[in-house]
């Protein structure tokens, strides 16, 4: 079949078996051939077709809690029972993995969460991308921004798709990935203000927020250190489905996940540093405050001892009926504590 | 020998060679064969007839503190020694290790535990699989859940046993490995709520159990972290035990250890972050206390040395007689006092 | 066409296309041929046909902000759009890569810094160097140091440009990372410092100059950690582009990355160190602190036990008309404090 | 020669050759041969036959404090200086050489320890086998159980030192190897004990040990850790001196030395894990004796103030005549008090 | 030329060229050719007559502060520009790399140093040893004990000499290396001392002793990690300036590197265990006094609570005229304060 022929010969195949019940809800897809043709929202017989053919370049976009757009999986494309399991949990692990016929690439994503109260409190998800020779699915659980927006860009500029599969994958991954960018930055400025936080402000819902952020900083790092391996792989191991010009456009994406993963380090290291100094100075302040305590205390103790004695109820009491003898006393208590502290400090105890 | 006859021919040499002594009640065992004939409890000399057939799918599970079963280790299926001794020892490491013949694979998991009083008092216990042509033997010390699951498994599904020794490993070794799953989700709803009892309820027993976490953390990756390894071997290196096409399943295991892996890691990793905060937050608390101690004893300062003065019993004392000596005193202490405060406050020392 | 002839034939050719427009501000470029002319300034055409013929050494400096220079690249050059893109993005990591006809190379330099109060706040900006058969590109935002410095030594020096593009690309990334070393020499300096600082005075500053410096010596290894990687396949891997005689040259960088790197190790770890060591002395100055507190309490302790009894309103009070009754209770007191204070410190309370 | 000749004709050689002097206390020799002839303490001239011959199995432990013995080292068995250089230092680290004709493996194992007050002072010294095609010679200082032990084994069966040199070298080494795993066990029975020490009886003698096991685990770290690379080398590296069948039993040892060295790993971790939070407890403990201590003072407070108010010795002083004034103070003052102690517990100072 | 008339020659050579200038005061050197002759300190003339005669051993000691020394460098033996520059920075990386016809070989020694207050103040200083056919050239800046023991060596044995330049250069580096090794010993009596001081002494100068041993250790490793690589590349990579006869002499080296590297890596750790050690018994102290100061405080709440009520003055006081007020007012007092002691107690705030 000549290429450009592809997207009338969909067409036509769909006219015969369509019916109302082919058209899944939580499956987009939409097929571009070599001519300017543009189909959206085909069949599974279409896609079958499409697939059978080896033409053109199709893109199906799962939502995984659908249970009729997932049959397509096994029943369309007859991905491999494992590579089904791995997409629909989303628990699995990032990673990229070559079957038969297609590969399974598996990245982690920020999810669009509800506004809460703590701002470090980023949710990531699952994305999942079965790449064959002619064709593009995505499976995910809910709305994902990058598929979101890279359909926005092929409406836009229809070439990316006609690039080829791997292309399209390379558009979805790249947003996928791009989205922790906002997130760094936002974590480089919440670092710019912390030295200001810690040691001017002396800040003390710093604690809490550094707690928040190293855990954020943990938990990233947990999906992304993973993803060095995994593009690393994609852009250096041969394979049938990805050119080598491709894998030049794949080698671009790992270096941004290596800047990503060197940035969460040094976060990490930066946070470590931080509560050590935190906890250094609270000490420190302890430390202030007790020789303020101790400076109080040791002026305190001539008169406890010496207006202690003077006030205890004898007949008989030196100085007593003497006329300076308060004011000598006075001097005595105030003499003996210059003496206390000139002590304390020369021993180097305050 | 023709497959299908193969439990047939079993049956017959069990019947000329059956005598009750040969039914080890350590040992339970089944056979499948290509027809949908299983056969249960074999003897020792009918487990002998399908390792020497090489047909058939046989599995003998054998509880080692039983002596009657381990026999059936040497004298039936010929193992080496030194593999013998490593399923004998409740303390082998984690490994795969190639015989001839056979191999050896012994992986940790959960043990069937008495109800304790602490929830993070896990014990984890050896399951070792001895994987050959045409058979599988499985040992280990006690009930075992994996083994038991499995079980139900086959019973309800024939055709796993029929995939083959190495489909029926990795059924065995599936069970085995995600009996963890169960504990990461409990740890990780004590790391969701670990914030909040440190920082809002500053609840004083989350020193213990952070203490307890990272004792099972620690112990979990002690036996996890070389299953990686493990299960690298059996995923990637060529094998005549092992088809290409039962490695796939065997990375799928894989995957899962790297996943607990990486959640290990981060709670290891969490706890130090939590521990060092909550050090920090105690300290900080501290300062506080110690802050307000300070206050006390500044604004009794001035009342110590003021009114101790004027407690003495002197008889020619500044004011005695005068109206107002006590509430001009009174007003003299109080400002002392504030000004004592003020002055530590500017000092930055209170 | 002979070499010598390359500088007149492209005077010829620029004398053709000239064309004030043509000049660009934000490009600087300098053309050396095997004779010893020295051209400057070329127009985009004349570059064009320096790359074209292959001869002399041509390097071309682009200021990124200017968006007519930045065209040269696409334009003149043809590079590949993902190499250009990183050249641009001012956040691109360090980085080698070869492209077919040219090969990237990312640096991180030090920036002309605005004097600032920390003297522990460095910037660090990108320099990418593009580098052809015969010729090379630097770009960069902003005046760079290494650039200027360089263009220096070859109008001294023009042989340096004649040895061929690799060369002049190893003495500018040569002065880009000798930049680090007058820091390395100021954390030296401030380590030697800091014992001193730490145990002898006590200097309270240095509690936030050890937190900035760590800060800073973190961000430097974040850039510079990856060099080590860049350098090594600078040095090791075969090109067309770098001949082995060219290659010894940045054995010689990528020593000194190695050298900045260890330093910076070495320097993160002493930092860690100090921190606890200064953490562990506060604590040891606060727990002198309090002693000297408890003396003084102590001290205090019988003074207002007794003299409160003694100085209560009674009208029978034990010794009240005895002669000696205050004496015998100064000592009384005197002999219970330091009674009090042996038994603490026997308790080794004290 | 016939191998079966090998000890007549050693015996021989000894009766020729045999003098006092030949016999040397600090070297203890056995030789087997394919007969069950057995022969102990040969003189140096036998030694230096039956290393010529080639066959049967020697086996020569030296004592390496004794001059004469070790000379054997050199003339009889003519190793490498560097070789014998190694064996005599105490000091040298564990290692797998291979030289021409032998290859010498150090080992570090549990040395007879006096009983010292210290449990956790154990001390560890080198064990050096050189293997030869057909002997194997033992080096040390002092007496050593794992080759006293390997003594009584071939004692009661003979077999073992006829399976050949490597067999034998191997009985040593796991028997100086497994002279680590009661230390193991004591260890984990420290580690159980530990917790309920440190958060249960508070108890104080804890910090000093778990200081010295933790010297202790790093002490048989850093001699146990390379012993994983040597047990590495000897298990995979083809070598003419070690079959692969006897390979397999190294692969044994190799085992069990990942195992004592994850259990050290481990150990180390929890051991910081627990003065961590043993720092945290004394802290938090401190954190509550300084608030008792400040609820001391602030109930003091007012009777500080009000009671040095009115004790003060002026003529007219408000409610002193008045009857009920006494009780109205008391009042007050108690009132005072926990109104403070409200205060602070508001502000959450207390 | 026959090699055993190099000596010969070469004189005759120097005789010719002789002049006074030629003696170079900072460049020793010696000449042992296969015949027993040896001839020292010969002009840079004889020197390259050896160099292309590529007989005997030459060995010329270099110090690099004199000018005309390191001349001979590029002048004589025309090393490469960049290795000569290695030389002359004292700062150079260790390091191994080979040029054509020769390599070059830094290693890190410890410098004669002015006796210091601190014994812990070892500095070390780079030699560079250049490794031709048939010489080898130290250089260095002042005096080096390497290099002057391995003189005395050869005045001793000048076989050594004459067993090439590579075995030459084995035994300088040797005693570099080993140079280390007093160090060692010194850092082990210090961690021996260590628990005690730090336990039972509760010496405080320990704090700033392990500061400077930590201090010291992450210096001597900065240099000392570095110079594994080196040695075992010196031990494994094929050379045709090292036979593998030599190479075993440098295993032995590269054995003692990887001991040092060990020693160090442990001592490091245990200075960071016994930093949170002393820490916490620093805490542990600090709770102690705290508790003490508590109790003192506690004791004294009901004398200044009761007998400043009493000593308040008001006409109606109770119990004023009774006879045994006085001793009630003790017993009440006493009591109160046993039974705040009691509750403290109870409530574990003491």
């Amino acid at each position: 079949m000549h290429p450009t022929d592809l997207a009338r010969h969909v067409s036509r195949t769909w006219t015969r078996s369509h019916n109302l019940d082919s058209m899944i809800p939580g499956a987009w897809s939409c097929l571009h051939d070599s001519t300017e043709n543009v189909k959206t929202n085909l069949s599974p017989d279409e896609m079958r077709a499409v697939v059978e053919s080896g033409q053109g370049t199709l893109w199906v976009d799962i939502d995984i809690r659908d249970e009729q757009a997932v049959k397509l999986l096994s029943e369309v494309f007859h991905f491999h029972p494992l590579a089904i399991e791995d997409a629909l949990n989303p628990q699995s692990r990032v990673k990229i993995e070559e079957y038969k016929g297609f590969l399974i690439l598996i990245v982690r994503t920020i999810a669009f969460v509800e506004q809460t109260e703590d701002p470090y409190d980023i949710e990531t998800v699952n994305l999942t991308c079965f790449l064959g020779k002619n064709f593009l699915v995505t499976a995910h659980g809910g709305q994902t921004s990058p598929v979101d927006q890279t359909r926005g860009v092929i409406d836009r500029n229809p070439e990316l798709a006609r690039a080829g599969a791997a292309r399209l994958m390379h558009a979805v991954v790249d947003e996928a990935v791009n989205a922790y960018f906002p997130i760094l930055d936002q974590l480089d400025e919440f670092m710019d203000g912390l030295e200001d936080r810690v040691f001017n402000a002396f800040d003390k819902t710093a604690l809490r927020e550094i707690f928040s952020v190293k855990r954020l900083v943990l938990s990233l790092r947990r999906h992304l250190a993973p993803e060095r391996d995994v593009f690393s792989v994609l852009t250096n191991r041969p394979s049938t489905l990805l050119t080598v010009d491709t894998q030049v456009y794949f080698r671009d994406i790992y270096d941004h996940i290596l800047r990503i993963n060197d940035a969460l380090e040094t976060y990490r290291e930066l946070l470590s540093n931080t509560l050590d100094s935190y906890l250094t100075q609270v000490s420190n302040r302890l430390g202030t405050v007790t020789k303020a305590l101790s400076v109080v205390a040791t002026v305190s103790l001539p008169f406890v001892v010496v207006s202690g004695m003077w006030g205890m109820n004898f007949e008989y009491i030196p100085l007593h009926g003497w006329r300076h003898g308060f004011w000598l006393m006075l001097a005595v208590q105030i003499g003996l504590g210059a003496l206390l502290l000139l002590y304390l400090r020369w021993r180097k105890l305050l």
